[in-house]
């Protein structure tokens, strides 16, 4: 028998996976990308989907549950944006045992809704059901897109420039500050939580928003990226998974990774590396894409996004360049959650 | 604080997804029918999602991953069929505990894709990851119909005959007979399971179908249900659903209920009532759907499909006429699952 632990989460999808084809000529895209697309004649359908497990994906002694229900849609949006594409549906089920009451519940799709608002997306169904112990969420995200201009993980070229949208690292550190007040209140349930000034850190981990403004200025300036996918588990992997669609290597420039001066101050207070919290960290919910050199001017005026890097040819490997000049292998990061 | 028994599961659906309306144009149909329904011109995009919880609605104790994979694709392509659509992809989650290996993770998916190859739907997303605890299975299912075929819960006119497809209760007594043998091997592990001669049975509780035929049918003889929902919580409560949405009532014939003769003789058995069994024992995935009085010959000459009573004006309520003459009001189930 194989331990799960042994493929990672990429390895086992691709193990229980392999054996299925697409049959129907409506599925354009299948497994292995941020959402499946179909194909509807006037645009294409895109879906996507993602489960939360309390316990794994959120810890309720610091989620508040608004702060969830917000969170679990933004996510799913974010993967439609990744395909650069309009969510326009979610679908949302939930299994909760019977500690829940039906007011935290509320809370919970107060959040749902806040997000739906925000995003203009419409809730159009899902399931309610009981679960032996804590909390499941499974939200599913519907889109929309024209053919022409939906972005797969696939299509970037050597030669592409590498972009990264917002900044890296800041929900993984703001993490790391609530798992830290957590073991200090467990210590010492009469200690009040230190989140003094930390508003923006948390605030990145708790409530994440998805860029929907980078789509739209995607449109506004005629740019269709060469290739995107959103920064969910972190830039090395992601990186890992455009090189390896694309067939293509990398290099990404330290010096051009994005990272909040707040990510940098705590992240030497944590005495961790800034730029290991932006490579590793996940759950920014930025947009790592890629361009073609003439679109460059395109990006450069466009606020908030950085050109970071280069695609390379494929024998060139995935590699760091730090700010010392010296050149790393870039190594992504495991199943986190096994 | 409320207790969310105290809603059951339809309450509670509604109370959560009150506040929640329907902005875009493509949102036909949101929350509240078998699945939602969006338009995209040529034709509608259905969309259905269910969530499995090991330990509340499958027990691994006598389920078989390949027959537990195999029910979570059938039970939501049922949902589509439902609409009078057709099935045509599915996404697929799960949150998995340690105790999983990968061969049993590949028998689920072998399970998965026996349904996917049975009913030509392509698997083209889901999510993969792991929970502190058992097993939990997420499917959605998206479909393809045309909007004048599409069949709703709210069609349905006093004087539209109602029919049932297959026959009800056998699931639910195959389930009685499952529990029954694992508590006599709880008792004495040295006792083989007596499972000999309930092949129907057994078989209707692990390893549904869905009633894609019928759809078919329906197509081949130029029918459309006024309205159509599957049997997934008992005969009572889907014609409550009918009814409420419809805005009417109903007389349901207990002589016209289908009931295996193995169901009749395994009800008496365990000293049930057959039509109690059909009434309120579910997971049957036949169909319950209404018709005009004119269509009463297309259906008449179909295999498998049983007119069991008749739509009356809401006041009339929604009773039950016994064989023996006498005239019931009809309960529906509340939500089993808390």
């Amino acid at each position: 028998m194989t331990d799960v632990n042994t493929l990672g989460e990429f390895g086992l999808i691709e193990r229980l996976t392999q054996p299925f084809q697409l049959r129907q000529r409506s599925s354009l895209k299948g497994v292995g990308d941020d959402a499946a697309v179909i194909d509807n004649g006037a645009h294409c359908t895109l879906v996507s989907t993602d489960m939360l497990v309390e316990g794994i994906h959120f810890d309720l002694a610091y989620t508040p549950l608004k702060h969830l229900g917000y969170k679990a849609i933004v996510v799913n949006l974010s993967d439609i944006y990744a395909m650069n594409a309009h969510p326009k549906q979610v679908l949302v089920s939930i299994a909760i045992s019977s500690k829940y009451s039906v007011e935290a519940l509320e809370e919970l799709y107060a959040g749902i809704k806040a997000a739906c608002d925000r995003y203009n997306v419409d809730l159009v169904g899902g399931d309610t059901t009981s679960s032996p112990r804590g909390m499941t969420i499974s939200v599913t995200a519907i889109g929309e897109g024209k053919k022409e201009r939906i972005t797969y993980r696939n299509g970037a070229q050597p030669g592409d420039l590498i972009c990264i949208t917002g900044d890296l690292g800041a929900a993984y550190l703001g993490l790391q500050i609530l798992e830290r007040e957590k073991r200090i209140w467990q210590e010492n349930p009469d200690v009040q939580p230190d989140l003094e000034g930390q508003a923006y850190l948390i605030g990145r981990q708790l409530k994440p928003e998805a860029r929907r403004d980078m789509i739209e200025a995607f449109e506004k300036n005629n740019l269709i990226p060469t290739a995107m996918i959103d920064i969910s588990d972190g830039l090395a992997s992601e990186i890992f998974h455009l090189c390896k669609q694309s067939g293509t290597g990398a290099l990404i420039e330290e010096s051009g990774v994005p990272i909040h001066p707040e990510a940098q101050l705590m992240a030497i207070k944590f005495r961790l590396d800034p730029i290991t919290c932006a490579l590793s960290g996940g759950e920014d919910y930025e947009l790592l894409f890629t361009i073609r050199p003439k679109d460059a001017d395109k990006v450069r005026f466009l606020p908030d996004i950085y050109i970071a890097g280069e695609m390379l040819p494929p024998d060139a490997g995935i590699k760091l360049s730090t700010k010392g000049g010296k050149l790393h292998d870039l190594k992504a990061q495991g199943w986190r959650h096994f």
